[in-house]
């Protein structure tokens, strides 16, 4: 039996932090990894910077729910999950991720997850598990799974790795040149055809 | 973070079988593990039955596509999702499940599956994994998530002892007093406060 285990953002969604920024006007929330290779402290910074600027939960889950998935996303994930059970692996937090995940389809879910104060304000975040990706697809491997995993960018190839078969979905070119050993697709048509490949074999 | 472990049939849905049983007409097939505890044994002789009564497949699932799930099972399901991941683990198989699962509102699904040939017909089934339950149990708590369990019966006690709160819902009395360490709810209303009550703790 098959699960595929999709990352979120870039693969089904766009940046959920790129779409805050645009709604927000606060070009300073664009900031990536590339910008400022510590996660803990980039959180950190995000969550000040929302902060200063009076910007709650709700207010983020607004904007949340004005983003469209990729286009063909939906469509895709209901042709998958009639050959394969379907898993939601992403970075991001249960409050970002979930009403897009609903919006998808209500596919299972792994995220980690934010604190909120009374006053509906970000405080903090934790991680549920650090090298979540890689473990998810390790622990479904020991109940006796086959592991399809596809992701676009480096906090995903961990879990590429560990699956039995690592897909590639708009990566940009430098992963695509590092990772060269997964294949890479640009549309959801392609990678279709690729994973009703697999299926087959 | 919390996970809610569901068991399907007699939690969220009728048995399957019985469903089977009065569809068609064969009161054979109302035989359960109280008949013949040899489960292997048990699957084979349903599988021969349906083979003898020509029951493809593809009849089976229209019978499943016109139960329905319990009574207050959907809302439910869409209650406790605002409050903690859900998945369904039960020992039937994906061809009978899935159709029900996405009746229920499209949660995770861990099961079995059927072996059919080209014409349709059952001819085998695979247990993707021995104590399915109790095993998935165990691969999401290392993960770190908080798990409850939710059963009605005897294949769901190892899943239920895994569990960090192990429920009963609508038990029959045998289980109720043997497993009497696990609180028994035989209503959604009194199974949301019990949730509610360990989700606050």
């Amino acid at each position: 039996m098959f699960i595929t285990c999709l990352d979120l953002e870039g693969v089904l969604i766009p940046e959920i932090w790129i779409a805050i920024a645009k709604y927000t006007k606060i070009p300073q929330l664009e900031i990536t990894t590339r910008e400022e290779p510590d996660y803990d402290k980039l959180m950190k910074k995000r969550i000040e910077i929302l902060n200063v600027n009076n910007i709650t939960l709700n207010e983020i889950q607004n904007i949340i729910k004005k983003m469209k998935p990729i286009q063909g996303a939906k469509k895709f994930l209901e042709w998958l999950h009639e050959l394969s059970e379907i898993f939601i692996l992403t970075d991001s937090y249960l409050e970002f991720a979930k009403p897009m995940v609903k919006a998808l389809g209500n596919y299972g879910l792994f995220c980690h997850n934010l604190e909120i104060n009374e006053k509906g304000k970000i405080i903090d975040y934790t991680l549920r598990l650090q090298n979540m990706k890689k473990l998810t697809v390790q622990k479904l491997h020991e109940l006796n799974y086959v592991i399809i995993a596809v992701g676009d960018s480096y906090n995903d190839i961990a879990m590429l790795k560990e699956a039995d078969f690592g897909l590639l979905f708009n990566p940009p070119e430098n992963v695509r040149a590092e990772f060269s050993q997964f294949p890479s697709f640009f549309e959801y048509t392609e990678l279709k055809k690729k994973i009703q490949e697999i299926l087959k074999s």
